[in-house]
This record gives C-alpha cells, sequence and structure tokens, in this order.
C-alpha cells in the first residue's frame, strides 16, 4: 500500500488504529478451542468485528512461531483474510546480513501479501536496504522501543551527545524514502515525541504500547502527528482479549470503535 | 546441550566447524528438484557427508521462511534429523519485548528443539532474558558482525569511549551465565577479538564469516580461542554448495574435512 493511499484511508475512515493480533492459543475463548484452526477462526472474527474502526492489522509472527507449522499455516490464512484496504504488518523484527535480509524481505513482502515488515536496525545499512526494494512494501524500522530495556541501548548517549536511538533514525532516515520506511516508536515514550519531530518531520512512526502497556492516546496523537497524520497507533491485547467469552468479537469491535472515536477527535477533519 | 559436553565434543573430534544451513533453494543441483521436499533431501545429504568434521549445525531461518509453509517444514524436518550429539543453532535474529520474546523462545528452544538461538540485542534485557530461562540452551547475541553495516551502529563510539558493541557486550554478559550466553563476532572483526577477549574472556564465540566473506581461520583461532576453545567457526556456503553436481555432498564433506583438518592443528590437544 502506497503513503497516499494509506493518508487516505486514515482521513476517510477518521481512525489511524491498528489491530495487534497477538494471539495466544492459550487465550482463545474455550468454545474455538474444537475448531479445526482456533486461531485462524478467532483472528477471522476480530478481523470482521474490528474493520470498519481500523486502517491495519500487525501481525506478531512469534505468537503463530510458537505453534511450529501449524502456526505458519495460521499466520497465512490470517494474512490472506486481510482485506487489500487495510495495512498489513508483518511485526517479526528481522534484520541479517545483506544477502539473509533479501531472503526474509522476500518471505514477508512478497511470498506473503504483507505491506510492511518491522526491522531491528542493529546490524546496519546492508541489512535494512533489501526491505526497500518493493515499490508499495515498507520497512518498519525500530527506533525507540516501548519495553524497560529500551534503556540498556537505546537510549545511552553517543560521543557528540546525540543517544542511540536518535542516531539511528537520523541515519536509517537517509537510506529510504518516507515512501518505503517508518519507525517503531513505543507509545510509553511520549517525552520523546517532539524531539523526534525534529528528526524525522515527515516519516510514519508506528506507536505500539497503547493499553496494556500503559501509553496514552491523546498525548502522543498531540505529539507525533504531522500534516500526513503519520501514525498509526497499535494496540493488542487490549482489543483482542476485551472479553474471553462467546462475545470476544463483539466485545473487541467495541474496544475497536471506543478508540476510533477517540482519535476522530484528534484527526483535524 | 550443556556446555561442558560441547566442549568435551570439540576436544574429542578435534573440530569447532559449525556447518551453516543457509539452503537457497535455486542452489540445490537440478536433479534433486524432483524429490518431494528438496531442501529437505539436500539437508540430509549434507549432514550426513559432514557430521565426522563439525560439532555443530546452523539453521539460516530466513532461506527457510522464504518457501512459507513448505519452507517451515523443511526446516523442523532439518533439526529433527540432526543428532543430538551436534550443536544446533537457529540463526534467526529475534528479540522483542519479553511478553514476545517468550513466544520465540518456546518457538525455537522448546517446540523445536534447537540448543540454541541468535538474538537482536536493540531491545535490551527484558528482551533477551527469556532465551535464558531453559537448561542447556542458549542465547547467542549479536555483538559484532561480519557484515559492512557493522559501521553503522555497532562500532559507533558511546561517550565515555566505549563503542556501542563493546557495551552491549561487556551488559549483556550480565545478564547470563557463561553456560547460557554465547555472542556473535565476526571472522572479518579479526583486529577485534584480543580486546574482546578483554571483555568477555570465558563465553563462547559463534564466529560467521569465515570463507565466502573472507576472514581467516588461522587468525581467528589464534586470538579468540581460550581454555575451554571458546569458539564455533561457521562456515556456509562454501561448504554446502561446494560442488552443484551430483557429488555435492562428498564435495562438501571434503571442504568441512579441510576445515577440521585444520582445526586440529589450533587446538592444543
Amino acid at each position: 500500500m502506497k503513503r497516499a493511499e494509506l493518508v487516505s484511508q486514515i482521513r476517510a475512515k477518521g481512525t489511524y488504529l491498528c489491530v495487534g493480533l497477538d494471539t495466544d492459543p492459550v487465550k482463545i475463548p474455550e468454545f474455538l478451542h474444537h475448531e479445526n484452526d482456533p486461531v485462524f477462526e478467532f483472528n477471522k472474527a476480530i478481523i470482521d468485528a474490528t474493520l470498519p474502526y481500523c486502517v491495519g492489522y500487525k501481525i506478531n509472527t512469534a505468537f503463530y512461531e510458537a505453534q511450529g507449522l501449524k502456526g505458519w499455516e495460521s499466520m497465512e490464512k490470517t494474512v490472506n483474510y486481510i482485506p487489500g484496504s487495510h495495512f498489513r504488518i508483518a511485526d517479526a523484527k528481522r534484520g541479517d546480513i545483506g544477502n539473509t535480509s533479501t531472503h526474509y524481505a522476500n518471505a514477508f513482502l512478497k511470498v506473503l501479501p504483507f505491506d510492511a515488515i518491522t526491522i531491528a536496525p542493529y546490524m546496519g545499512e546492508d541489512s535494512v536496504k533489501p526491505f526497500l526494494q518493493f515499490d508499495g512494501k515498507w520497512a518498519i524500522v525500530l527506533g525507540l522501543t516501548s519495553n524497560p530495556g529500551a534503556a540498556d541501548f537505546e537510549l545511552k548517549e553517543l560521543n557528540g551527545g546525540e543517544r542511540v536511538y536518535e542516531n539511528v533514525i537520523r541515519t536509517v532516515a537517509g537510506w529510504g524514502s518516507t515512501d518505503s520506511l517508518m519507525f517503531v516508536v513505543g507509545a510509553t515514550q511520549a517525552d520523546e515525541f517532539i524531539n523526534l519531530r525534529r528528526i524525522a518531520p515527515n516519516h510514519f512512526f508506528l506507536v505500539p504500547g497503547v493499553g496494556a502497556q500503559g501509553g496514552s492516546l491523546a498525548e502522543i496523537s498531540k505529539k507525533a502527528m504531522n500534516g500526513d497524520v503519520g501514525i498509526l497507533v497499535n494496540s493488542s491485547r487490549e482489543i483482542i482479549f476485551a472479553s474471553s467469552g462467546k462475545d470476544f468479537a463483539e466485545a473487541a469491535g467495541l474496544k475497536a470503535k471506543g478508540y476510533a472515536e477517540e482519535m476522530k477527535n484528534y484527526l483535524d477533519i
């Protein structure tokens, strides 16, 4: 999906919500367990219920890989079920030497129909560039993450005063355009957003960590939006596990609707 | 596999070679293409031919994921085919927030019978620790990689003079023991090994980049060994694609044997 289409979807629907399909099989409602593929049945119902309130879905590959072959199959079925009107993110945190990254890029952006994949930047330019070779596809590179471990390396200060994550965002921004690169910035890092917009004024940020991890939607929206909206805010557990009963999909839809209604207030439309 | 067993395998066999199964389907000999699972048939023959000359195998997950579901199946069959006498590494470069890393750890160290998985350190402590919770299993954390991109962030200097990769190795070393943590250090970084042994004298290093990427086995062995040998040297393409003919397995065996014979000279046995 190209940037212009993503922005127009956001404006048309009045939402920049991304629903995270962190589908942990042990949290799926009991009554789905007799299905042949409970993970896919769960995801299908969640997608059907949340489609009007979001512009994208983020599939956290770890939850699928933990189920082995069966999990990989559930993931394939899920990404193929999401309609092309919605932005499909593989939250896979890949990145390796160039030759290997090329294979990861093929895996997610060609073999599977994802629009984007999250990338760990540690190994530098040749580990990121293979993900930038596909028209209308995106690399979403880790900038400043939402977890406590962000303090260990990302927030360390480099010689000259710049912090590691600032240097990462500034450097990586030079490797691709705002049509193929986004950055992950955790919602728990709201204090950093104004500074971040100085470094990368025009890029989209994928913002996880709202909800279960504690970030505030109002604060992020105020500090991080740019002229093209420029943020996709992800919520996973809080939406998809809103209820563990027969009404799980309806409850997820309501939660997503709540986010979308709040977002409408922050959008200048 | 516990450290004592790994060290005793190395000493008994006189080799610290790890064979990298970067099995690119387009490079598999023509005559295997009619097989139901050419990747697995290729790997099986390579494993049979190289078993006496190596102590481990490293499966580069990207090459399997690029084949979708079928590739994941080939990977499962391959890791199950490698005998328990050999150290089995998932070269997967994973790492995410704690909750997600726990699922990756289960995927590779419990669901699949890998002994170790490679980890990207960018997201810090809670992204690494879930991989350290299994007795006799290992996290192999990226320290200084073999690719040109290593210069972009890993070699940057932090405030105070330490470089990023040095800080990563020193910090991560505090999160686990030398029985559960190794570091990736590229063979092309031979100049750094003496310095690295000051920071992490007792850890095992997984050293890729010998062969196709140009690192020297003699130099690495001299600079990086410790009292427990302390290095696993990986070669992938140079061994597994030594011949593209009917003799591909035999040629791989000969190449691995050549490495093992050279290694015997560097081992004090």
